[in-house]
């Protein structure tokens, strides 16, 4: 007989008692199962941006180091959540058990490969070996198997498309979903880190949405990384400026747009420090939608108060309805870019 | 001759270089002012409540600890942002000065008595002396002298509401004006922290726009606290409940509308770990507006993708236009409540 689990999976909290999965410094991650879970043979877990920048600065580029410290964090807190950056990631594996209480309930079967699409943050995790660190990627191969609790949500791997490619989209399926529901006809927009994964999966959102009569601006930090979007005619200006420097990144807004500036600024960097650059991107009225885990709640809400602007500022929550599957159709619209994604990330 | 200043205060910057006033760790509070800057020659300092509760802690309630901790933060940065939670806080004083390439330009006169409602967190300070700690309501009547830069909005006080009381209002003013603007007919409210400063404004306006249709629940931590908004009839609802534990509010808040949920939630408290039981107590497409300095922004993104909400959360902007006028209005439009205020705040 399995135990009653909690939908939210609050049975596994061990530290500190009371709170959810995600805030909890330690969890269960013992691997039996509760009537209400699903258990995960894991393949891949594809890391946290934020988080594997700062692992790997940590151990200084070594592998073997990354792969300490990634398993010191699973020891000690029972899944993979970055304690710097307090973010996770996702993975991928086989469903190898389905709770009594689901079964017939959820759309899957045992042997379905799928991808989590809740955060590492609060998915309990035992990794037995880690195989292969792609470093370049964040993508990290192991022997392993981890819990899926019921409010959890999941994507079945789609069958036209590579594994690994659809996992790296994934990752970031929150933030094009969210481009498609902002951005409206007419509308200015900037992709801030437009150059990156999950910007420029917002480029081809934001251009499909605002239109001939509107303005996609792509702002990346060097102009090599920005030959990627320009040579797939994402955008319509290119803008090579760093994006911790605000009043860099107003003045060259302002030129691109006649002084005009941003209705819509995606905020899809991994560096810290570029919430007053989106506000000043954006009109005064505008919308900032931070994306990036490295944003700063009390820099974005002071700092658009210190200068006087009246921008709505949301933020990224990593699920929006329909997500991995406007995500996934990108790619199937826009082949040149699913191609450039498999050289990239699969 | 005046030297040139930029509109955003960069020339004040120290540390680091190229960074806006706000988040630079230092700038320069000489008292000469430039062209487009407004000298004041400050009474009283309204320090915001998160940093104020954070250097009462760090004081022991120790009276003469808080003068020189806010002493030491100003001789250290040349403004008074708390080093711990990166919040200010505004000020009210007479204009004394106002640089020549704003004359005729700004609706202003020396000697006006106005308030800054641009954060302390970026407002070139200096203080000459302490006077009195209102330890219970965050004030601090100082003597000494700011800067106001030529973006830094501000208010004129107006004439019939006490100096003390308009100050306490404004401080918390973008709070009341959002809920004005995010509130529909027939919403269902949750305001957590709603028997404090900014939650009572909130339940004022959320009452008003949500209508006889609609839902309005007050959420605070202590039932004595709860008497003063349900003394005052702000809300339809009033639940005792720690907003840190988010499974109790889920509950509460799921019993008291019939498990419907709330459409927004205005999130006005001062201590962390709040975000969760915020997004709990929301829809699934509900909306968060988080107004608490003390919201972590990866806890937000990541607790609501973590139970597979489609949240909308906005981080709470101080300024909204029209947010003076709205805030002082609703003291006009409940005098019961203006009375309240008044024993409380001045
Ligand atoms: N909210 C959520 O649920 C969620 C989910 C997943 C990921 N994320 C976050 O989303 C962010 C982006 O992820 P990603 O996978 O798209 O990252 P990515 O592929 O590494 O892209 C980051 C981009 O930011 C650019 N960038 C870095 N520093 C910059 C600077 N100073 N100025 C201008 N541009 C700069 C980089 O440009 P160069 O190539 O020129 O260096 C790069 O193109 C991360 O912070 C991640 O944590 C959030
Ligand atoms: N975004 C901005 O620009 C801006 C500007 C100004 C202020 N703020 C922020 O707004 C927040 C509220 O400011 P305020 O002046 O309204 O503060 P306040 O008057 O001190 O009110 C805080 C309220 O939170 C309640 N509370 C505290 N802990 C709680 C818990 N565990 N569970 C439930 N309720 C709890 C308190 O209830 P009890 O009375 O029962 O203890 C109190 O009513 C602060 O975080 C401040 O930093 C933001």
């Amino acid at each position: 007989m399995e135990k009653k689990g909690c939908a939210l999976g609050t049975h596994r909290v061990l530290e500190p008692k009371g709170v959810l999965p995600q805030p909890a410094t330690k969890i269960d991650n013992s691997m039996e199962i509760y009537d209400n879970e699903i258990r995960i043979n894991v393949e891949t877990l594809n890391v946290d941006s934020a988080s594997f920048t700062q692992i790997k600065e940590q151990a200084g580029g070594d592998v073997e180091k990354i792969k300490e410290i990634m398993k010191g964090i699973v020891a000690e807190r029972g899944k993979h959540q970055n304690p710097v950056t307090g973010s996770g990631g996702m993975l991928i594996g086989t469903v190898e058990k389905i709770g009594q209480a689901l079964k017939g309930k959820v759309e899957l079967k045992e042997g379905d490969k799928i991808a989590t699409l809740v955060s590492l943050s609060l998915t309990p995790l035992v990794i037995d070996e880690i195989h292969e660190v792609r470093i370049d990627i964040d993508q990290v191969d192991i022997t392993g198997k981890a819990i899926l609790f019921e409010s959890g949500i999941y994507a079945v791997l789609p069958e036209d498309l590579p594994q690994n490619l659809a996992l790296s989209v994934l990752d970031v399926a929150g933030a094009p979903a969210q481009t498609a529901k902002l951005v409206q006809p007419g509308h200015r927009v900037v992709v801030i880190g437009g150059a990156g994964k999950s910007g420029m999966l917002c480029l081809h959102e934001a251009k499909k949405r605002a239109g001939v009569t509107g303005q996609v601006i792509c702002l990346g930090h060097s102009e090599k990384s920005l030959q990627r979007p320009e040579g797939l005619g994402l955008a319509d200006e290119y803008i090579a400026v760093d994006a911790t420097d605000a009043l860099a990144v107003r003045d060259r807004i302002a030129e691109a747009t006649n002084g005009e500036m941003a209705d819509v600024v995606i905020n899809c960097v991994n560096v810290n420090n570029t919430e007053m650059a989106s506000i000043l991107a954006a009109k005064s009225d505008g919308l900032v939608y931070f994306f990036s885990m490295a944003t700063n709640f009390t820099k974005a809400a002071l700092g658009a108060e210190g200068v006087g602007q009246d921008t709505t500022m949301i933020i990224g929550n990593g699920y929006t309805k329909g997500h991995a599957e406007i995500s996934m159709e990108i790619l199937r619209e826009n082949p040149p870019l699913k191609k450039v994604y498999q050289e990239l990330y699969s």
